[in-house]
Parts: structure tokens; sequence; C-alpha cells
């Protein structure tokens, strides 16, 4: 795969009869990857949140993998200072791929490459206001005038079909922007971004951590989009909003006040696993390590077995 | 504090009245952190498998505090060419340091400063031949002519007295080698290196995962020892051993036929927790996670719900 960052889109393989169809194929994604990780200190002390392992493979590689599987070939990582690791792990690594291969130890091996050939990568060091918003922006110079897959580094989802497929499934669908929805309980609703929407699933508010009370709807928008270019542009004209950060629902608003559509795009035949705090991480780990051939038998016995002590 | 590696051991601030308890007055220990982490791959493509989290905590934290809370004061690290976030993380970070408290989040501040305040930390390649005795030889002319506590990286022990706590005292009634041990099931004698000891626990024969009916023993030795200076020098004489390696054991055996003395020390009011192995990590992580204030509700809750599905 050839770096294709500076080139134009590649005509459409197929669908090639409807025209706005041909701006629908979408092969850039941005991932968010620059936050501080605090909630899990010290661990995040030298190395990036998202690399953090959900058992032996870190957080960003299944959302990589969820990626490549949609057909995403070329990611825009926005990260800090310490993003090294994070560069080592989606490269090459002859030395250590060598000794692997000189001991005969081929699934190692597999597990080794494999970072390095889901995407080509590039790098970008988030610069400009704080903000959910910031690191689109930062990316917008290397997408072109197409839509991309705006992915924050902690979200993941676990479905049968992948979700970004999804995703773009819908923007195939309805053009516009497409956000990554799941219902969740109404006591979570004040933790979360809630989005009402239509019967169509056709989003007509969008309000951050809202009392209970003053939403009806029980659809957390979270972090997983499909943007049009036009929202990477307003990025670059809205003023910072709230605490002085550059928020991506505002620029979301202002297309939507333009006549921009927003669609909700729930998760179907799966569930979103946020791996944003500890007790959330630990779900996550659960949920993958159970769904391992390898793991899943040593696993649930020793669920069972911890269960009966509690 | 201030370096000691290149001093002699300060005089003895207790026990002054016999004098062969002035030489076990134990300060230091080495950290053979040189794994390649292979049954943690991908995870371990860019990261030392001693600094992947257990939850929010590298493994080898645990280890370091508990060395420190046995009263070592330095430390030094066996490691190979991945082991920057190693040397990051033990050390300070003014620019996290200060962004942290400057949002005032005094929890997470005291969490980012601990592993730079621990004890003193200093850094050696490994080099030489493959095997776990090379760490402890390398790192022989940092000890001077003391006993020293010697660890490996993925060992850890959770114990109501800190077990390498529990080896000085028992290093004091009884001065040589001392091993680190604990009762397994028969059926994973031929796992482990195993230990056979008589009445006073001391050592008559060390086997190598032996077939279950050649040792009458349950006792695994892991990997966490007090060894006297005369070990790290028997390591520079033995040949190398077994696979071409050089074995930590096979310089115990030389220890012994010399008239050392080898003693075993099992894990009291509290549990040896590997970590080498995916397994055997979530053993230990749900371990900690349960014995944690802040996730033991959630945990249980979670675990409990799980094994309602199972």
């Amino acid at each position: 795969m050839r770096f294709r960052f500076a080139t134009v889109c590649s005509p459409p393989d197929e669908l090639t009869t409807e025209v706005h169809l041909a701006a629908s194929r979408i092969t850039k994604a941005v991932i968010a990857a620059a936050g501080s990780g605090t909630r899990f200190l010290p661990a995040t002390k030298a190395i990036p949140k998202e690399m953090i392992p959900l058992i032996d493979r870190p957080i960003i590689q299944y959302l990589v993998e969820e990626l490549s599987a949609s057909g995403i070939e070329d990611v825009v990582f926005v990260s800090r200072w310490d993003k090294k690791v994070l560069e080592d792990h989606f490269d090459q690594h002859p030395t250590l791929e060598d000794s692997l291969a000189a001991s005969g130890k081929a699934r190692y091996l597999e597990e080794t490459r494999r970072p390095g050939e889901l995407v080509n990568v590039a790098y970008i060091r988030q610069r400009g206001p704080y903000g959910n918003g910031t690191p689109a922006l930062n990316a917008a110079p290397l997408l072109g005038d197409q839509p991309f897959v705006y992915a924050f580094g902690d979200d993941l989802v676990s479905s049968d079909v992948p979700f970004t497929r999804q995703l773009i499934d819908q923007y195939r669908k309805t053009p516009g922007v497409i956000l990554g929805a799941q219902e969740v309980p109404r006591s979570e609703v004040p933790n979360y971004g809630m989005i009402e929407v239509d019967d169509d699933m056709r989003v007509t508010k969008i309000v951050e951590k809202p009392e209970p009370d003053a939403v009806t709807s029980s659809l957390v928008g979270f972090g997983r989009y499909i943007l049009p270019p036009e929202v990477a542009v307003l990025l670059g004209e809205i003023p910072t909003g709230k605490g002085g950060e550059l928020w991506l629902v505002d620029a979301i608003e202002a297309y939507m006040r333009q006549g921009g559509v927003v669609y909700a795009c729930p998760v179907r035949g799966g569930r979103w696993l946020t791996t944003g705090d500890p007790v959330n991480y630990l779900e996550a780990l659960f949920h993958y390590g159970l769904a391992r051939d390898d793991l899943k038998d040593d696993l649930a016995r020793m669920i069972k077995r911890l269960a009966e002590d509690l």
C-alpha cells in the first residue's frame, strides 16, 4: 500500500451510477490520540493512554483493526510528545521480527508484523486550543476534499459488521455528518453527550451532559464520526467554546445551521466499549478476553471462581 | 536520597552486637527486566513487558513499591534497548507534574511523582549469554561486597508484610542464599523450578520442571532471592549450562557444593502472583483490582454479573 495522503481520491470501484456516491468512498481516518490519560496515571506517565493494552494488544490497535476492516487505508494519528511507542508499534521492527523468525515463533511473528500492515499511517503533533475538535482541524490539510472518519482513541466498538463500515454505509444513504450512537440506561444520561433524533434517526439536537429530565433521548453520541470536509473547514472558522476549548459539537451545530444534515448511526450487532476510565476499561478487557478462543475458558473459570468468593 | 552505588554499605543502625549481622543490612536490589515479553506480543512490540499495567500501574512498579517498603534503597534495572519508557516512568516528569499541579489534580500529581520517589535507580543494558543469571552478573560491579535482592520483573508478591522484608528477615536468621517459595498444586509441578527442603526449610535439591513423580515437594522457587556476593562471583566463573544459557540455579548449586547454605522462604500472609503469561496476568490484575478501595465494588459487581451469564 503506498501513501495516498497527497493524492486525490481513487475512482470508486463500485457504485459508479450515482454521482454523489463518487465522493463517498471513504478511505481516510483521523484518530485523536493526544489526551493526557490522567485517569490512568501513573501508567500513562511514560506511555500514551491509547497504548495501554487490553491484555496483550494496545487499545488503539483494536480501533485500527476495525478501521482497516472497514476499508480505511490511511490513518492520521494526532498525538503528543509521548507518542514514540505509538509510532514504533505501527512500524516494522526488523530486530524483533528476525529474532522471532529465527526461533520459529510464527504466531508471535505474525502478531508483531500485523500492526504495521493494517493501514498507512501519518503522525501529527496536536497544536492549537484544547478541545476535541482540534485534532480534526490539525489533520484537515492531509484529508483533501473528502469525507473522513473521525475517531477518539479510547472509544472501541465490538460488532459483527465493523462499526466504521456501518457508519460508511449510513453515509452512503444520508451524506452528511454521521454520529456513532448507542442507547444507555437513563441513569447514565448525565455522563455523556446525548442526541435527540427524529423517526429517521436524523439528529435534531445534541446536548452535552444534560440533567436526566432535560432530554427525552437515551442515545449517547460517542467518539466515532463520519465528517464531511465542510466540518473541518468550520472548525477553523468557529470561535472556541465552553472552557476556551474547540468543540466538535460546536462545528456540527454550525453545519446544521447552514443546512447540513446529521444522522445518528446506532451500533448494530454489537456494543460500544469506552476505555476512558478504569472501570469501563475493565468492562472492555472482560469483553475482549471472553471473545478470545485462546483465553475464554481460563477467563471464564477465573470469573466463576472469583464470583463464588464475593 | 543520594546515590550510594559506589559507596560502601552504611553502618547498620541497629543490631550492632552480632558481627555477622553487620553485613546483613540489605539495601540493594537487582531487577532482571530484559525479557522479550513474547507471550504478550504485540503489546510488547514497543513497550517492555514489565511496563504493561495492571489496570493503571505498571507491573514493575508493584515490585519496586514492595522493595521500597522492605528497606531497599538502590535498584539496578538490567534491561534492553526498548526500556526508555521504564526510565521515564521512574524519573521526574516536570511537564506533566506542572500541568497536574496547575489543574489541581492532587491525587494524580501524587501518582505521577511516586515512581520517582521510591528508590534510587540505575540502569544497565544486559550483555553476555542469555539466561536468568546474566542480569546478576552484569550488575555485580555495582553491588559491592554485600548480599542483595535479586528479582525477576514479572514475579509479584502480595502479602501483609512485604515479601522482600520476609526474605531479609530470613537472611538474618540463616545467612546464605534465600529463595522465595510457594506451595503449588501437584498438577503444576512440571511447570516450575521445584525445591526440596528439610524440616528447617534448608534446601537440599532444586529440580527444574520435573516430572510430577520425580519430586516429593510441592514448593516452587520463584523469581525472588537474597543472594550473597559469592553467588555473583560464581556466576562469572561457572560455564553456561542448558541451552548455552547462564542459569542462576547452576551458580546456586556451585555455592552449595562449596558449603554455602540455601534456605527456602515461603510467602507468609499472602501469595505469589506471576504475570509471565496472559492467564496469570489476569489473575494478578483481578487480585490487585479487588484489593483497591476505588475499584473493588465496581469490579466485584462486574464479576458477579459476568458469572451469571457463563
